[in-house]
Parts: structure tokens; C-alpha cells; sequence
């Protein structure tokens, strides 16, 4: 059994590791794979779209344990959650909007710790103290009804973010090198995709376009992205979450950018 | 068995990872959970305070590896210590301080690592060559005095930094959201907390304030910190650590903040 | 059997993340060690000195799964290389530029993902759909013939850097500390080390000298580094990489730095 585990503790200081000793000791046969911890603070949009990412190649069975929790110590459930594939276990703020969409989610329970952790939970370290007991609880095998009461997944929160099929759609993220990822995923590659009041031709990727030029090209998760090559286009655009992102055939040509 | 593996090492270079690389070789059958790599470079209080926050959740009888060492070559000492609940392995600088009063050290050994290790050891890389080579032979159950000649706990060194159960203390750290820190740990709890020349109301968690106010509140390591709901204290208010913290029941108000 | 992990993905994305997930799943009784993920994006020389360093603390027989590609997608070559003492699988731009002088390479495959793996493999994430099948491959001791043709280990891309047991070289990364890392590999001590038109005292570590003066010194990896003690010297010197570094006696003097 594995436990994939996804928060922005960051690593700056140790709530990341201690959820990692609270899991190693709950659960100490089990393998712990991190799958990032420094995820922008309290980003919702960037942590469902990593899961998103991370799903469809994580071990079925396994336990996620994602938390990335502006809310924590608010009125916000946190959740343990049995999808097609996977448990997932994290707080009901839309982490899931988007991974839902890979492997929809089954079945759903409020976590109550006073039923599964003898220990005391503090209001501001939710990670600590109830979702890696319920993590640890689920990756060795025990019931889920144990954990609280069951809850219909229709009533799970979800972020107003989706992939779209169409041809016009938004950035919602940025990775690491400074690409934009946005939220269309097309039926066939388009010509040109339009952002910033550019034109950017679409290619298999940022090797196509010589040193320094801009770029469209279908990513790794399967989601249209922009990059500068050998340059972070975030940067050097200046650009921000919530641009606008459309398809093109061969001879439309973009608006001219108003700025002001 | 488990290793807790603690340090400043970063992940931009291969620091921590050729020590986890010497714990792996050395005691291929023990569990290695890192606790944090990113500490800010040679801050011992910090590093203290995350000794603190993560020791009540490690399992008895596990190995922590502390290397946060600015002395590194000089003549500090290197350190085993055995203390009510663990094993440390780390400099003698002080690192110890606060988790000391949560775990007290008990029995104690300078590292000689010609004793225990046969490589050459690097005046600059004792986090490999000392400190990693004695925690593996501890994480194998092997005699601790075989690493070196006995030293009593008294003699250990000590910062000049201490939780308070009074009224009066100061900003120890900042987390990685900006909340701040102090090393007040309160019998009960008051009704606010002055800081900076503001009273700041005590209350249960930040999701106890609207988005954007400051509060006060007991966090996860028991110690009453200050944040402002959804942002950064720290870059807001633009706070150092060391500033005063103190403790007030209802009425108190607190005095005006000289600015200069 | 161990797999190393050294990439530049960083954390604040799932990229490491998911190529862990691919090692774990397809290859789950295997050891992983992560080395480091947030090498500088895309530095080639920076990830080069990193194998320098590690290599010589692994395990023999190992895995050493190093993802720095700035060219992913382009015609560059796929790699599966075995060494004296390791594997590596890697891309075929230079990583093993100065491990190779430690520990060389005796023969090389070019990996052809089509012949053991059947997924899809996206352009722009070779470290997900070809590398990391690749290592998990040799990690359960399968034949590396199945990975690809052969390919004779004189073809494989060099980087212009190496190791120089002369007296005259340059600065080659910066450590996370700010510390300057040279190519000079000294047979004997020297007197001096001159950097940026100053003359530097060499001892045998950072605490010979008072804080906030300079001192080089013979490195963790057997190279010359110059240091700042308690400071950075690369922000405090604004040194870059590339800076003339030399051994000295003791009664040369540096010329007199041109500014301009």
C-alpha cells in the first residue's frame, strides 16, 4: 500500500516531516511517496490542477493525502473520499474539481477524529492531527465508516474550474519553469493558439521553435501550454493566472492587445 | 527502526541527498523520514524551535540527525546524546535547547569519527562524514559508546532561549506563511496578545477572524503565535524576530507603539 | 537495489513527484533516494558537479536517474550508461561530464521507450514516460539490451568542463551557501588562492578564519572552494561563474583588478 502525499507545508519548517513521522508510525509498513510540498500557499487552483497531474499515474488502492487548507480550523469538512481508483483524503475545499474529472469519486465520509485518533487535534495543524491519522487509518486496511459519517459526493465542494474540449479557455497555473497551462484540452492540435494578443504557433514541443521564441504545445497532463523556450514566459510576459486562452486554424490572426 | 532526518542543507545542491545516500548504505534497513532540508541557512533558534514542534511525534527509540552547523571545522563538539524517548545526533550548538525540555537528555558521547568510521572526514562536510556514519551505527542498535568517550548532559551547550508559562516572551521565528512565533506557552488562555504596539484578540484558530485582521491563538506546538488571516504578519508588518510578545486580560490596552 | 534521484523539477510542481510514483509502482520493492529536485533549472554544469559530488556515496550497482534536459523533445539522445560502479539513465547532453572522471562509463545504450514500455510518451516529460520506466527497468536487474540499441561510450556528449590538477581554473557553481566551487583538484595544499584580483588565504576550513573574512579551502569533493565565513560571498563579491581562479605560493601578489 502506498500513501502519496501532496500539501504547501513547504520545507522551511517540519509540518511537512511530521506528517511524514505521524504516517511512519501509524502505518509503518506502508510507502510514503511526496509529491511536492512547496505548492504555492493556500492555492487552491494550482494544488487541484497537480492532482490532476499526479492521478493517473499513482498505484491503484493508494491513499492520497493532499492538504493544502486556507480553511483550516474553519467550518470546512475535511473528508475522506473512495473514487474509481484511489482514497483521497483532504479538506472539502475543491482540491478534487479537477482529478474528479480522471477518477470520479464514489463514495465520501466526514471526518470526525474523536472517533478514529485518541490524540488532541489542534485547530491550525489539521495535516498532523486528522487527515494523516485517517490516511494511516485507510492505508492499513480499515474500514472507511470508522472514520465519521458517510456523505453524498454530490455534496462535495468544487472549485469553479474544468477542462474544456472547446476551443476558447483561460491560464490556470504556471509550473516551475515558468509555462503557462491552461485549461483546454483539444480533440485535435490546433494551428495557433492565442494569448497575450499573440499568435503562438502550436508544435509537438518547445524544441520546435528555435531558442528564445514562444510556443504552444499540448503538456504532460494533456492540457495546452505556452512556454518561451530556454525562457519563463511568466516572467517575461508578465503574464497572470485568468489570461485568456483560445484555438486557432491557420488563418485567423489574433485582435490587437488593448493596454492601457 | 527510523532515522528523523533534520538540516539546512537545502535541495539545490546534493547536501542532504549524499547523506541520505550514507544512511542508506550504511543501515540499508532502516526507514529514513526527513523531517526538513530547508531551514533558513545556520539559524540555530530556529532550528531549535522545529526540534520542538516535531519531537512529541517521532517514535520512541528513533535516531534524529540534526545537521544545522555553522561551526562546522571548528572546535564545537559533535554529539551523541540519549535522551528520555531518542537518540540525537547532531553538533554541539545548542540545537537541543527547547526539545530538551519537552525529551531531557539523559547520558551523552563525543564523536571521534576515526572510532567508528574508517573514510577520511571533510573539515567542511561533517553532515556526511561524522554525523550520518554515527546515526547509522545507532539506527543499527550498535553500543553508543563505541562512537566516542562519555561527556556529562550538563556540559552540553546551551542558547539562551527558553518556552515561558509567564506573561512576557518575544517572536522566536516565522513560519513559511509569515505567522509569527513566540515562546510563550501559557497556562490558560488570555484574552489578547500585544505586539508591535497593537492589541490583538486571542481566539481559537484565524478562521475566528474575518480574512485580512490579525489574531492570536495557542498553535499546533502549543506555543501562542500571531498571524493575519490569509496573509503574511511577517512582510505586513514588517517584524523581526526577537520583538516582545506579552499576554493581557480583558481590560488592558496596550502602550503606544514609539516609532523612530 | 537503490535508484537515485537527482532532477531539476523542483517542488513547487508534482513533476519529481510523479516520477516517483512511476518508480514506485513499477518497481515497488526498490529503494528510492531522492538526491536533490531543485537543482537550477536547466544548468548543465551545476547538475554535472552534482554527480561529481554523489557519486562517490552510492551504492555500488546502483541506479542514478538524473533529469536536468533542457532539451526534452529535441533529437538529443536518451541514455542508459553503465559505469565501473553504477548505472545511469539520463539524457546525452553532458551530466556525466565530470562523474565520468570518477567513475567511467564502459558502455551505453540509446533508449528506444517503444521496445519496454507501452505507454504513451509526452514530448515534454521524458523524465515521466522515458527515464524513469528505463530505471525501474534496470533497478529489477533486467537486461539493458532490452532498453535499446548499443552505443559506443566515446560518442556520448561531453560538456567542455573538467577537473584540473594544475594551478590555474575557474569558479564552476555555487553552493547553496553562496560558497564559489572551482575545477582545481590541488596535489598539495596551497599558500593562496587568487579570485576577482584578491589574494585569499588557504586553510583548512571556513572556522580558521574570523567571521566575514575569506578563506578557500579544499572542498567536500576534493575541489578548491572559496568562502565568506557566516556570509555569502557570491552576493556579497557579485561573483559569477566562470571567475579566473589560481594557486598560489606564498609571496605572489595579485595583479591589480580592472574595473570598468
Amino acid at each position: 500500500m502506498t500513501v502519496y502525499f501532496l500539501s504547501d507545508f513547504g520545507s522551511t519548517d517540519v509540518f511537512a516531516g511530521v506528517v511524514r513521522a505521524v504516517l511512519a508510525r501509524r502505518a509503518p509498513g506502508v510507502r510514503l511517496v511526496d509529491l511536492a510540498h512547496d505548492l504555492p500557499a493556500g492555492d487552491l487552483r494550482h494544488a487541484a490542477l497537480q492532482l490532476y497531474a499526479a492521478v493517473p499515474h499513482l498505484a491503484e488502492g493508494g491513499v492520497v493525502l493532499a492538504v493544502v487548507d486556507p480553511g483550516v480550523g474553519s467550518e470546512r469538512r475535511a473528508l475522506a473520499v473512495r473514487s474509481e481508483r484511489l482514497w483521497y483524503v483532504l479538506p472539502d475545499n475543491g482540491l478534487l474539481t479537477l482529478a474528479a474529472e480522471l477518477d470520479p469519486p464514489r463514495e465520501a465520509w466526514t471526518l470526525e477524529p474523536g472517533r478514529y485518533t485518541a490524540g488532541p487535534v489542534s485547530p491550525t495543524f489539521h495535516g498532523r492531527d486528522v487527515f494523516a491519522p485517517a490516511a494511516a487509518h485507510l492505508a492499513l486496511g480499515l474500514p472507511p465508516a470508522a472514520l465519521g459519517p458517510r456523505l453524498d459526493v454530490a455534496e462535495l465542494v468544487r472549485l469553479p474550474l474544468a477542462t474544456v474540449a472547446g476551443r476558447e479557455g483561460e491560464v490556470i497555473a504556471f509550473d516551475r519553469f515558468g509555462n503557462a497551462i491552461s485549461n483546454l484540452r483539444p480533440q485535435e492540435p490546433p494551428e495557433a493558439v492565442h494569448l497575450a494578443g499573440r499568435r503562438i504557433p502550436f508544435r509537438a514541443t518547445f524544441a520546435d521553435v528555435p531558442e528564445g521564441e514562444a510556443v504552444a504545445y499540448l503538456g504532460s497532463s494533456g492540457l495546452v501550454e505556452v512556454a518561451i523556450r530556454g525562457g519563463s514566459l511568466r516572467e517575461q510576459w508578465r503574464l497572470y493566472e485568468g489570461a485568456a486562452v483560445s484555438l486557432h486554424g491557420p488563418e485567423e490572426e489574433p485582435p490587437p492587445l488593448e493596454l492601457d
